[in-house]
């Protein structure tokens, strides 16, 4: 991963240029705000504190270097890459453990609290929510604690699950169990870097959730291991044995513990995968039929709707990719259809199985008054669906200031959220600014929605512009009762408005869980939970 | 409901006379071991407490006759019926109470941990797993909370959501539910007489789970009224805030608040519902169906497997039904068909949905050697799907000891599973003595083994003989790394097993929980944690 950035390092998204001047000119940004990274030599990290010695013996592995510290201080949301960029960083870990199997994770926690230092599981660093901050928080000293070896694959094919180890990326679960035919089918923007312990940790929802189920829905068994001992839930399909202590370990964030093996349901590798575009008339009719199809049990495996704002921008920054889209632009003009709402839609599976369900859901689609717009926007989704973390770092480069939030609420209420949030964030960014959505996982009962904000960035002031976009749509979330987030976690920036979002004694049920599993308080201090009180 | 039994006095099941003389000369059962239950008159309950003044004030309504407490003492398992038959009780309630609204249940809450009162909730009274043990435990009474006034309705047409009152029976709530053209779809053998409040509590699962979804899977929302304070879910189709409380209060039986509102999915009420009958070669062919509709994820909503014992038992059983049985079985003869295992497989739905989905299970059926019954079977089954605890009290009016369990596994585990639990329960109940079971629950990843177990009781040794019998297969269930209860829940019954299904750790976790929402310990005290340690 690129220590400023997202992904590969030898790999660039270009934007091609008559985007760049469409962008610019739509947010009043110069090519003078355009600005690339300090250098990897000037970046200075905060004092380093020393890491125990038995601390040291227990890992096995201990990487103390100024870059290994760099690489695990933060995550990837747009205020995480501001400091990177900047070179300033308010925190690092003091030292980087990776222990070599379970046991040496349970040795690690026993010598870390013994020893009062704090403990950040680590897994692919692609938190957007802050939830990787090495906060001390009191403690003598900060690690991050790298699963990195943490990669055994276990099959069981008869049940068609799987015992993954956390450290596994998506791409390395998904390469072990394709030897095997099968497939996880967990499939979120962040799968080339992010790893299975982090899709538990923070309730990962992938782009084909609708089809193979969110991260925990797949999983069937967990192990944490805990500074108070070890808990392993039964691997079995079900259970009544009262309250599920896997929904309890699920999105726990590290502050209990660190997720030490994941059982999963996977599936037989599809035959077919196959992607394609629609265009309904405008985002209601566009939510009807996504409605109707959840609500029928009839929806693609992968099932996403734009607003009429990204259906343009989308079509803006396609590039040469736009001169297909242009020919669909003048298409659909002579079925006299402008500015509507953009749907892709994706079918993996058994050829039979796939034939049929596209078939009804088709006619869904047509019956919802939106028109075929044929495979080429699928494909181009299908393309470039891990894209958007890169394209994140081309708009910063050129001084564009761009952050993704995202909610959900029953059908009910899904349009007042979202005319809430979107106002709340115009008006936080100011004129000119560009905020857009889409809904890219449908329930029976109702939907997540997923904005993107850009706006020209004010320069050194980064922060403080986001915090206040950030804070605005929050406050908007909050009251209008939706979720805090769908599936980016609740890491550090989510944490105070955890109160409003399970109240008190919920907070005080998570507290006491926390206090019984972790009585040094060492586990990711900071996240999750709002401080004090 | 009867007092010492199951449902509606005015009901009977009446077995047929062959069926009974059958059935005693395979158990060895003599006439003379027929016994009915002591008159009401001669049932002597415990010694009752007085209940402190607050507590009746906050409640409102008080019940406090022998009768009231004396219908709320056990719940519905074999050995209630037997405790409460013989008209010998060790525990009931001191008192009834019954508030008109969610508030006044708060303020009982808080006037019985400031009067040390225990609290058992009560909904409809079905566990059969000692859930409702009115233990005083320490405390000076023990009252029993009678939901029975929290009924209430509030559809979200829209969403395909409904908020509903704890308190609504089965039948209640659907037809609440059906004069606005929607089903919640939730139908487990206690049906007819359980609380919606009971589902959640107990995480039940219903006979149609495959297709509409067991009931913690229906559950949106969840408000719990705590001793500590009131806890409630956000109303949202999905959250990845944190580790799942709605899933914390699932299955919690009472043991730390009472659930004072449940939101859950509801469905479009079914154009049609048609069950029939297919016959499996023997129980391993018949798992292999099973776990090849669960899998391609073409499972019938109802989906029910027999071994052959339970087959054969059936057929026997079936009486003046069995007419068109034993058609049947002189059918399968031509078709060189004998001791197969008989399949139930049910579509609920929308006309065209239900005939392309029973069209395909059809074709896997046929592939795995199963032969069709047509719909007499399956017509057979819906009109008993009830049936079951009348059949038991009859049973029990013969002289025979009679019980249920269920447990789940992995597809890996489930013969060995299968076998272990089986030849446990064999050497238990010694010979002569009948051990069947059923597939009722089906998932990707495994399925559920539904128990019966018959033998001529010990009169006046029935609890030892029920209790050695029920060792044994927990104790074979917990060997073979299955779980205690697939959704029977774990009420008093299955405590002793919890440490060994979620650990030392997991227990932790558990009271740590309850320690925070419920200090004072009153809450249904000695239900779901195992005592001491």
């Amino acid at each position: 991963m690129k220590w400023w950035g997202w992904g590969d390092p030898g790999r660039r998204l270009d934007l091609p240029a008559t985007a760049v001047a469409a962008l610019r000119e739509e947010l009043g940004a110069e090519p003078g705000d355009a600005a690339e990274p300090v250098a990897l030599a000037e970046v200075s990290l905060p004092e380093q504190r020393p890491v125990p010695g038995p601390v040291r013996v227990a890992a096995g592995e201990v990487l103390d270097g100024e870059e290994d510290r760099l690489r695990r201080a933060v995550g990837r949301s747009y205020p995480d890459l501001v400091r990177l960029r900047s070179g300033r960083l308010e925190h690092a870990p003091d030292a980087v453990l990776r222990p070599p199997n379970i046991d040496a994770v349970e040795a690690v926690l026993g010598a870390c609290e013994a020893a009062g230092v704090a403990v950040v599981p680590y897994g692919g660093g692609t938190s957007v929510v802050g939830g990787l901050d090495a906060l001390r928080d009191g403690h003598e000293a900060v690690i991050s604690l790298d699963l990195g070896h943490l990669r055994s694959v276990d099959l069981d094919a008869r049940s068609l699950t799987a015992r993954l180890g956390p450290g596994l990326s998506g791409p390395e679960a998904e390469a072990a169990l394709a030897a095997r035919g099968s497939t996880l089918g967990h499939f979120p923007q962040s799968f080339e870097q992010a790893t299975i312990g982090g899709f538990a940790a923070t309730r990962s929802a992938g782009q084909a959730s609708s089809g193979y189920g969110r991260f925990d829905e797949l999983v069937t068994a967990i192990e944490l291991c805990a500074p108070a001992g070890r808990l392993r839930t039964r691997e079995i399909p079900h259970t009544a044995a009262g309250p599920s202590l896997r929904e309890l370990v699920l999105g726990s964030e590290g502050t209990i513990g660190v997720i030490t093996e994941v059982s999963c349901r996977v599936r037989p590798a599809p035959d077919v995968r196959t992607y394609e575009g629609w265009m309904a008339e405008d985002f209601e009719a566009g939510r009807e039929i996504v409605r109707d199809l959840a609500q029928r049990h009839e929806a693609p495996d992968v099932l996403r709707l734009s607003d009429e704002e990204e259906t343009r921008v989308r079509l803006e920054l396609a590039g040469t990719e736009g001169l297909r889209m242009r020919a669909l632009d003048a298409y659909l003009s002579l079925r006299r259809r402008k500015g509507g709402c953009l749907i892709i839609c994706g079918w993996e599976g058994e050829r039979e199985s796939v034939r049929r369900r596209r078939s009804l859901a088709r006619s869904r689609l047509r019956l919802g008054g939106a028109v075929t717009l044929g495979a080429s926007p699928g494909s181009s989704w299908d393309r470039n669906r891990y894209g958007g973390p890169y394209l994140r770092d081309e708009l910063i480069n050129l001084g564009v200031l761009v952050e993704t939030l995202e909610t959900a609420h029953t059908w009910r209420r899904l349009d007042e959220l979202y005319s809430a949030v979107g106002a709340a964030l115009r008006v936080a960014l100011g004129e000119p600014s560009i905020v857009m959505c889409h809904v890219s996982h449908a329930y029976a009962d109702g939907a997540s929605l997923y904005f993107t904000f850009l706006t020209r960035a004010r320069r050194g002031a980064e922060l403080e512009q986001w915090r206040e976009a950030k804070t605005a749509a929050c406050e908007a979330i909050v009251a209008a009762e939706g979720t805090i987030t769908h599936h980016h976690a609740v890491g550090r920036d989510h944490a105070p408005y955890m109160r409003a979002e399970i109240g008190e004694l919920g907070l005080e049920a998570l507290r006491a869980i926390k206090e019984r599993l972790d009585p040094a308080g060492i586990m990711n201090p900071g996240k999750l939970m709002p401080r004090g009180g």
